[in-house]
């Protein structure tokens, strides 16, 4: 029997799926296993996969198939509908930008994370900016273009690409609420936190076994390592694909808890792939719901969940088996306030969770002032050292400290940032209603059993996939659309015990 | 201006060799790094790869193009000349065999491999049997196929796939030549050997110093490491690509020189694709010259230059260094007796260089009988095990150690085994002619200097890429063509010293 438009397209997508995945696990030995000479290669061969899955999605074969298969939508199930709504999309974005807007992007941004690179080392933004500027006015284009296309704000097509269906609008609401209670919330934590200061953690620590509490944890967890790796690399990330989950880490051979945290992190992402429906896998339904959403299962995991006592309740003798620690430096309580120590400091990912949305709301500002020209490329390291004075009440004394810490606008990442900070407010949301639904998940997480928080994360947003739009997940696992107002409760109660 | 034919041919071609190379990275990621559970994504991967590969070769346009080149082959230079050949060889393979046959193939290969697996470990043809035959009756029209397209015997054009131009006409010649020599010569050798017996290796050499001196001598042997990797898995093997080579190998812990040896032997094969032209990368004439001419390589280095005595004077102080050891196992001499030892044994890959083309020429023999239908693959484990007993003068208990042993058959490369002999044969006369050009070839390596062995090679034999045909280049190389005289000569020199 002849296959259907819709079946097609499924085939059509596992297809794009296949050699995304393949360039996936390139990009994956690229950062963990090749040689360092090799990277020319690799970049034929991550251009040859990119552009083959680019004309898959913007062929007029599937054109013709979504608008057949959309015709005769009346025979689909609820999640097929899903999927095809989710293969619109894609090709939506895909197709709204000329070839030539996306290879001048790919060789403008290519050109300037080098430069970049090379800026940050010096400290030395003048090395950047102009390359920058190069960036910013294809990012203009882009953001134009595209949210013309998809009937958006330009900023809004940006963030688009990277947490679909999140708007300047809540991200504003939301960002709001923080800076009028973050100011003085930072203030009284820090003043609290004065009066009992933790022990510091000295020795050393052998990076085997930190790596091997790091896999015993994970496996506690329940990652699949029959499913996926843990390797080190420069910068921690999760990569590969759902099925074959490429996580890195980096361990301090004097700090065996940042190490620790980090992989809790990863592990937070790389759960929501384990969790992804497997029935859809391959297809866009069968993804996850985007970069805040991701954030959301990292933060949920290693900030909610493990940087709390329950939890350092349990890895505590962990710590001791692994590494033969006791006294008073590792009771549960130093190693708890150790991990939550608030802090007004200039760097993004070293910053605590109370902290970090200050740093992501600078971003978002300097990010939409440049793209709509109300801030000039060459102001931009005054307008961040003041704007962090400002907010946070620390001046940079080094541009490496300041506007060139973090690598995104090199590559043209416009409209990622907020996913971080929004990521953090969903934890907060999922956590609260969590808790509510399930009372013993103290208990449980200080026995080591993890089964029930993963049940209900599964049940609640993993095995949805990308079958929901954001807002409506998360209207779904709590209730309530997405506020601040949960994650605001939870630092409270969290940073302000009475 | 626009791209002449010949430059778009090159396009294309460039673009197959970033979806191959892709591909073989994958392959070794499969082999080396991926989690066991993930090899039902990793197959998708390779499939789409591989498909879009055999759709850029058997497209009308490349088709065209070529014809068009072809036609205006008078403004090309020679080596573009070779590569048009080249670029309509593969072509020519491609299209040749329905797709039809393809996807057969693959399936039934891709069945009888794990069948091969189970009946190995079970020792039991009976499990295999059904499978080899329907890969065999599947090989058979692929062999009739293509030798119709390529005008060629259905044998030589399987064989045409490993070894572009190797034929069965000469691969009679030179196996009628080392039958007659090799059952009284290996008589001979092992009556001699039999007076003076080295002493055994005993006790236990940790791999990660093993690994430290194989990847001593790799550096030492001019293998660019930034450009390359040395991991280990279960069967030793180079792949990646040039420019991104991925060696692998394996270490016992009770025989450090049989993991030093194969890793000698995939350096070989490294080697090669380091000297390969850097400016025709990623084009079909700057691959290198097939199978035979790859184990060629291999086997000049670790058979004819590392398993003799000035290799071991160079050796000897570096495995004192690495293991701490000496005494009377560790003199040259009697390492040298060791690494030179002839058995007439059941097993191919443990097999040494004297006794190893019959290995070769009996798996020859049973494949060209399956294939013509002379043998029946119920036959074969008898055959196998009569002539073994004829022609080697053992005979195996178990099919384990008799026609199941390899997995050759089972995936279908039926034409791959005469590669190994004639790769041996093509490696005693290349080292003839390059002691003749280099008499201080000796000393250098004693000296530990493989710089003049290899700007010979390079010269020679990598640095052509596969501008020549075989035949061609042997004659370049060493004036004559090629015949089993030298090895011949090479093997009776080395193992009947009087």
């Amino acid at each position: 029997m002849a296959l259907s438009p819709y079946q097609q397209l499924e085939a059509e997508f596992r297809r794009l799926h296949a050699f995304r995945s393949a360039a996936s696990i390139l990009r994956w030995d690229s950062a963990v296993m090749m040689p360092r000479g090799s990277s020319d290669l690799r970049g034929e061969q991550l251009a040859a996969l990119e552009t083959e899955s680019h004309t898959i999605l913007i062929s007029p074969r599937v054109s013709r198939l979504l608008d057949r298969a959309d015709a005769n939508a009346q025979v689909l199930e609820d999640w097929q509908i899903a999927n095809l709504r989710e293969m619109r999309r894609e090709r939506e974005h895909a197709i709204a930008i000329p070839q030539n807007l996306i290879s001048r992007l790919a060789k403008a941004t290519s050109r300037a994370e080098v430069k970049w690179v090379e800026a940050r080392q010096a400290s030395n933004f003048a090395i950047f900016a102009p390359h920058l500027e190069e960036v910013t006015g294809l990012l203009r284009d882009k953001a134009a273009i595209l949210g013309k296309a998809l009937n958006l704000d330009p900023y809004d097509a940006l963030a688009d690409e990277f947490s679909p269906g999140l708007r300047s609008q809540e991200i504003d609401a939301i960002f709001t609420t923080l800076s009028r209670r973050l100011p003085g919330l930072i203030h009284e934590v820090i003043d609290q936190q004065a009066d009992r200061q933790p022990l510091e953690i000295t020795g050393r620590f052998p990076q085997s076994k930190q790596r091997q509490l790091a896999t015993e944890l994970m496996k506690a967890l329940g990652f699949p390592f029959e499913r996926g790796r843990l390797d080190e690399s420069e910068h921690p990330f999760t990569g590969g694909v759902p099925g074959d989950i490429r996580m890195t880490t980096r361990f301090s051979p004097t700090d065996p808890l940042t190490g620790l945290m980090g992989v809790l992190h990863e592990t937070g992402h790389a759960m929501y792939d384990v969790g992804l429906p497997g029935e859809w896998r391959g297809l866009p339904v069968g993804r996850d719901r985007g970069m805040a959403m991701q954030e959301s299962q990292s933060l949920l995991l290693e900030m909610v969940i493990c940087r709390n006592r329950p939890f350092l309740q349990y890895l505590r003798p962990l710590l001791d088996k692994a590494f033969g620690v006791s006294g008073p430096v590792w009771e549960v309580e130093n190693l708890y306030r150790l991990l939550i120590r608030v802090r007004r400091s200039l760097i993004r990912v070293d910053a605590d969770e109370v902290t970090y949305p200050v740093h992501i709301m600078l971003r978002y500002e300097l990010e939409n002032e440049i793209l709509n020209g109300e801030l000039q490329v060459r102001d931009l390291p005054e307008a961040w050292n003041t704007r962090m004075q400002d907010r946070l009440g620390v001046r940079p004394g080094r541009d490496a400290e300041g506007c060139l810490q973090d690598v995104h606008w090199a590559v043209g990442s416009f409209g990622y940032f907020p996913s971080y900070a929004i990521g953090a407010v969903i934890a907060g949301q999922l956590y609260e209603s969590l808790r509510a639904d399930r009372p013993e998940l103290d208990d449980e997480i200080a026995a080591g059993q993890f089964g029930g928080l993963f049940d209900w994360l599964r049940q609640n947003v993993h095995g949805l996939g990308a079958s929901l739009s954001t807002p409506e997940l998360i209207k779904r696992a709590t209730g309530k659309p997405l506020s601040a107002a949960a994650w605001l409760r939870y630092i409270e109660s969290k940073y302000l015990e009475t």
